[in-house]
């Protein structure tokens, strides 16, 4: 059993564009650190690019807002073009305020902007798009990895989101290939023979905070390999991340 | 800056008990494992602990439920003794559903059953409360490793929350001493130039989350030194993560 996890930073990462094969340039990168992926490594990826390699960018100069986008603009006092966006990346909006907007996206995942960003993006008037299908993302980054590489690793694509009640952004996974997101201790027992109760935890969200440590917003990391936790294999969905509405108690 | 973050299970800590010293149980157990702790380091302890050395524990048979407690206990089809410990630990229900309940604690945290915990407890009737002041013990914590050891390092307390929207429980920070649980981006400059907008990184929270990774509900695990992370020094505290309700849009 683990007794250390070493969390290192994939330093010299060009910057991307679209079409770029993020594969190739970890792997470069990583080989220019003299840093040798191993089977069991977990490389943890930021979504800003994958979205830009993917091609996930938009000139707010091609948006034509809707009326609907008017008018919360004027109420956040934002930009339409920016708000028409966030609006076509929403499947419902779950809380407006001041300039916060608070929306669900389709892939069921809850945050500011639907996801879309203007950070870290070149040029003015360009935003930046959570991925279309981040599983997908993070399985093709794990394909390739292995026949660049010709290893087996899990990958975690992330993003930093805010939380009820707690102040402060923390990275989570928003895209997971190559092991399971949550580890079940339900049915065990504790150190003292009692049965623990309701402990599922949510390791590949630990694991994106983890390497949020190391994925500093002013620098150049978008890439950080975590070796040393042994998860439990297998195909994996960050949709098992998220908690069916049925099942939430705060919608 | 740091390139790679280690994180280090302190084995070897025996069961503790009310009055135990943590910070010598620590310094042992490191020593045991010819761990040396240095300046800069993050020691990071389960809340289980803490309140075990302070003899938060109750005994349930000591306790009269209210007829409050009888009636969400035959509600929740619960053990109305605990449903009156957790009331009293209580300033607020949040929410309550089936057998769960989300309880606002004095700390002004928000988590299931207020912080109440059957598990890791000796004895069957025996339950843990959260520490009285979880800042406070880190505080001790980490004068009493100064005096022991002549290091300067940051204690967090950590307990395991749920969360809405994501399944899985995360480990979280609820007590903090020698550093600043926020780092604040804003005002700065992204990678191209651009200001930052509302980034604020709830790090303690990161790193509270990371050692979550070490601290298996199974394993007796309740310490884990992060090493490499370069925080901000200062007094801080866990409170600075608790979002006023004024500012908070899901209450």
């Amino acid at each position: 059993m683990s007794s250390s996890i070493r969390l290192t930073a994939i330093r010299g990462i060009p910057e991307v564009r679209p079409g770029d094969d993020i594969g190739v340039m970890i792997s470069r990168a990583a080989g220019g650190m003299k840093f040798k992926l191993t089977d069991g490594d977990i490389v943890v990826v930021a979504q800003k690019i994958i979205s830009k390699a993917e091609g996930r960018l938009v000139n707010l100069e091609s948006i034509a807002p809707s009326e609907f986008a008017h008018e919360i603009a004027r109420g956040q006092n934002r930009d339409p073009r920016l708000i028409e966006v966030i609006l076509s990346e929403s499947t419902n909006i779950v809380r407006m305020d001041g300039q916060v907007l608070i929306a669900e996206t389709r892939h069921g995942l809850i945050c500011a902007n639907a996801g879309v960003d203007r950070s870290n993006v070149i040029g003015e008037n360009w935003v930046s798009l959570l991925p279309f299908a981040p599983d997908d993302s993070a399985l093709l980054l794990k394909t390739r990895l292995a026949e660049l590489l010709k290893v087996n690793v899990a990958v975690i694509i992330t993003d930093t989101f805010g939380r009820p009640w707690r102040e402060g952004l923390v990275n989570v996974a928003i895209g997971v290939a190559g092991m399971k997101p949550l580890k079940d201790f339900r049915g065990k027992m504790d150190d003292h023979g009692k049965e623990l109760s309701a402990t599922v935890l949510a390791v590949a969200d630990e694991i994106a905070a983890a390497t949020g440590l190391l994925m500093k917003k002013t620098s150049r990391i978008p890439v950080v390999v975590v070796r040393g936790f042994y998860f439990d294999h297998g195909e994996g969905s960050a949709k098992e991340l998220v908690r069916a509405k049925e099942r939430d108690l705060f919608r």
